[in-house]
């Protein structure tokens, strides 16, 4: 029997077949996220997997649930597998904010899921590291989250030469459009705002002849909308931003660039996208401010402005083993103790069990093996020692033997565990 | 708008509403998974929260589908949402199986979704802990099974006068059966013989008339079986398991309890059910071997000798609540940076930026706040120091205060990521 198309299993390293993940690596940019997260201030969270359908819809507008696995569960409610996070954390935060002084730093590290149409490697999931800001308007509340992008993405070995942060502003796209379109006249309609954010969004990607088109259909030239572009003037929100990742040391790390202007219809301010210096992947992350959202979601109830970021595993994953900054991943075993007199069975487990309450990671044989056989075994599992148990004529000792160097020691069992702390390497 | 019925959501603590659970609390707990499967040599692996409906009834036939999140996704397959994780173990075991050394030692932490008809406080879903040993047919085996789940369970501060696990064995059962059936028939019917398991597994939570008569049905009599119950004399099996974990100095831990027998029908040898001594609780964890269950999810591919358990994340943290072993989680805090003269803002971000690198957790005002709720900010925040730069007349220098002892100190900005390093407390 086959997994679903789009889906990924997660196998324990080493990883020989090519059609599988690596659990390993998957804990390991897990923790990463995790342990930046907690640096910055930020604390976890998380809601369900499955919500109700309307939670998504309300906020994308219908055509959305042509990308989700929804369906209706036995009590006939029309359900979704979340496509993003952002929703349940405005529904979470509108139930419960009053518990909580602002701002809140929150993050969590859902796994996510959209029917895309199939195409060769395209995932229906991925893991996305979400970060968000509740209840700050300020624009520092800006930076401090672009600084935790930046900083994750450090976090993994990755530098200025590999990554950059495009920085841009809805808010000086809206002033741009508003401007044109008032001349002309003189109000303003949100779905034609919208339809033009969308042109910019695929500006890089799309034929000019077809952006000209339908920039034209909707009153701009091409020319115009390329000069805003190339003039890169940052409004006084995005020179604040730069002043202050420039006084943290990481203003090499980011530049305005309004080609990026992120396609969803609920942005208000700043908007970024981080992207590999080389052009090789899709984007490692995106956020911006939503200051209308939770509002939105709560239907009026809680309005707190609020900002964010995703930042997913599948390009991060591959961009690390594009630059070779994914280690292997072993058993870590501290000891695999050898057990070559079988009538020292029982004295073995009670000094495995000793060992393993010292925090120690303590593999053996549990049947009967040839001694051979066992020390291939302890090699393959990298094990940093072998330790065996011996009756001597008076006394049991224990013979431990440093599997990198191959120095050898003898002592009493219950020095074992004393000797391999603190581990080695 | 609300969550679905019997889904959680994961707040920060602290949480004073009754109607959330702890994101902090569960992290703790998958932690403390992680942390002693690693020691035991077990390895992480995960597989799809969705899989082809079929992989579920092809072991549990058609009855399960009621208690399924299923439904058919937009390219018409029938999928459903994992009530367990054995037959994603066995499909992937399958798969890739020849890559890996036996015993394969692996565990995983998936959230697994049951549609259960909703009552008071019962969920749809929760998170298990996961361990299964693969390839290895001895009763050594289970033996080290039942070790990690005791030191699992011990790894949370619980002791012997806490939780015990009851051994038993699916295979006595058998015998005990087909001892009897032969008798009268000459041979076995497995419908029969599930049948009776079912009656022998909810013989303590049903009336003994209802099991009398079932039991009858089936050509035994109540007494006989209790009597047989009452005898817990263990197989040479429950010998050997029963001397393994004496050895490893864990005897006190477990008793031979024939009640035991658990529900699914494909388990093979010895099985066990982890239960707090006061009998307050549902099961915290339950477990044994099925031998066959990875040949029939392969189609006869692959067959291996299986053993594993489950432990939910529900009945685990009711029980550490209870006893009193689930520590408060605040925001781990190393230092609040004070920022009372705004023109030090950048110099602050500077030091901030420094703190955090050297791996402390560090938070901030975002804005200009008067100084006596930013110190209030820090105590809310648990913040272990206060950080605070000044401009004397020729330097800039780091006021340091300790927020439990009120002990100050002052040092030069780049002497303020040592003093604070390492941790205390």
């Amino acid at each position: 029997m086959e997994r679903l198309p789009g889906f990924r299993d997660f196998y324990p390293e080493p990883i020989p077949h090519q059609d599988a993940w690596s659990a390993d690596a998957r804990q390991y940019v897990f923790d990463r996220w995790r342990a930046t997260a907690w640096r910055y201030g930020f604390r976890e969270y998380d809601g369900p997997p499955l919500e109700p359908l309307e939670l998504f819809t309300l906020k994308s507008g219908e055509e959305i649930v042509k990308q989700l696995f929804d369906f209706r569960d036995k009590g006939d409610r029309a359900v979704a597998l979340r496509p993003e996070m952002t929703p349940t954390l405005a529904r979470m935060v509108g139930a419960h904010e009053r518990n909580y002084k602002k701002p809140m730093k929150w993050f969590a590290i859902p796994q996510l899921f959209r029917y895309e149409k199939q195409q060769k490697g395209r995932l229906r999931e991925h893991f996305q590291f979400n970060a968000d800001i509740i209840g700050e308007a300020a624009v520092a509340a800006d930076a401090e989250l672009i600084a935790l992008v930046i900083d994750t993405l450090r976090s993994f070995g990755l530098t200025e030469n590999d990554f950059v942060i495009r920085l841009s502003s809805r808010k000086a796209w809206q002033d741009f459009f508003e401007g044109k379109r008032q001349n002309a006249q003189g109000r303003v309609d949100p779905a034609q705002a919208d339809a033009f954010y969308q042109v910019i969004d695929k500006l890089e990607r799309q034929a000019p002849d077809e952006s000209k088109e339908k920039l034209g259909a909707l009153g701009f030239s091409l020319d115009e909308v390329n000069d805003f572009i190339k003039s890169s003037r940052p409004t006084a929100e995005l020179q604040s931003i730069l002043e202050d990742l420039a006084a943290r040391g990481l203003r090499e790390f980011v530049k305005v660039d309004y080609h990026v202007i992120r396609g969803l219809a609920y942005y208000t301010g700043i908007v970024f996208e981080a992207f590999d210096r080389k052009g090789e992947f899709r984007a490692i992350a995106g956020g911006g401010r939503y200051d209308n959202l939770v509002k939105l979601i709560t239907g009026g109830k809680v309005d707190l402005p609020a900002l964010g970021f995703g930042m997913g595993d599948v390009v991060l994953l591959e961009l690390l083993k594009a630059r070779g900054l994914l280690p292997k991943f072993d058993g870590d075993l501290d000891a695999f103790c050898l057990i070559e007199d079988e009538t020292l069975r029982s004295e073995s487990l009670k000094l495995i069990q000793n060992l393993r309450s010292a925090g120690l990671t303590v593999d053996f044989p549990l049947t009967p093996t040839k001694p051979g056989k066992q020390f291939k075994r302890a090699l393959e599992l990298k094990a940093a020692y072998s330790v065996k148990l011996e009756q001597t004529k008076d006394q049991l000792v224990a013979r431990i033997k440093n599997l990198k160097t191959r120095e050898e020691k003898t002592v009493t069992p219950c020095e074992v565990a004393p000797c391999l702390l603190p581990k080695p390497g």
